[in-house]
């Protein structure tokens, strides 16, 4: 019997559910507050960024890049309990967003241009 | 012979990798604009809940949550894509966070209450 | 003859102005650099009312309070600033927007309604 | 008899209490709801400088620095408005704050640099 297909997004919603209903965190998880935690923890990650140059933020030191990577983290951990909390699949909405992507960027217009999509 | 383990987040990566090749805008995804772009999609995820009550964000109309479901991704994308270009292995730090929050967060100091770890 | 009248946001744009001047600062207040910090102190806001209710976050404690006013200042601080390197009147721009919502949201259809103006 | 001193953000204060007061908004004018508000603004700043260079950002054309003049606006007329409801006085805590940022940020320490006070 092949082994089932192991998903890193949703091992990750089932071990933060775990997470929550261990300390009985359900009640302030409600899709309000975890959208305010999220965009706390982007904000950290733009944080490393703000005074660095684009050349500099491209090449951090070993030290900073380790804190960047667990701010990261925080990001993902946050949008996947608040997919979770709306009952959306993660993986799936990925999916068709890339696919809205792929037929608003075609690649003959959007090469090299920075340009919203509605501007190509 | 075992079906090879599946990872969303590795998989997504070289999704986005190849989209971003294609249209030559490794010049654009520099950390710092990635940064800036990750949290303009975070806030467009709060946006949804701004004016909601904590009630009502719990109990959003289809439409709303399937707009909330693709500005998850956006979140999603810009994340893994900003993880590569800083060469950050996301599932390895989303693991290495989760195990950390759980030392920070022990059941029995940290149970029905929201506190921050350092004032638990 | 009458005292000149005051101006409390053309005073902090002269004292951030000169703040930043003697410490040769100019070189990192791009306008990029300062949206990123604007938003990073926004961020630091919202943190404070992430875990609260609607009730307590209008019934903070008056140490939270004092540190959310230190919060808003360094908002409207990286505002003016960047407001200035833009070249923009802060004062003229908030007039003009006070109007286009005078007339986005008339008082008759607006009230009661949380909707945004296209939706009224 | 000298005229009396103006306050920009006080006139801001009181136009935006009778607006919200005209349209029956207090209701969801929390501090926790305004919170997210502002930021939201603050991304819509952030996004006109995501994908253009430190230079560009300087250089806007004049059409995108009209339309950023009032991004700028929205984040202010917020800011006033959620310290009004928090009876915080703004420029009091603006003036503050500078004063902080003197001795945190002294001259000869901080010339030419972009490191946080705490690392100076």
């Amino acid at each position: 019997m092949a082994a089932a297909p192991h998903s890193d997004l949703l091992a990750l919603r089932d071990a933060l559910r775990a997470f929550a209903e261990a300390r009985d965190w359900g009640q302030f998880h409600t899709p309000k507050n975890l959208a305010m935690a999220l965009i706390g923890e982007a904000a950290e990650v733009v944080e490393h960024f703000q005074w660095r140059t684009a050349e500099a933020s491209a090449a951090l030191p070993a030290s900073d890049r380790a804190e960047v990577a667990l701010e990261l983290a925080d990001v993902l951990l946050y949008l996947v309990r608040l997919a979770d909390v709306l009952e959306v699949d993660l993986a799936d909405a990925a999916q068709r967003k890339l696919a809205i992507n792929e037929s608003r960027y075609p690649v003959d217009k959007a090469h090299g241009r920075a340009d919203k999509y509605t501007q190509l």
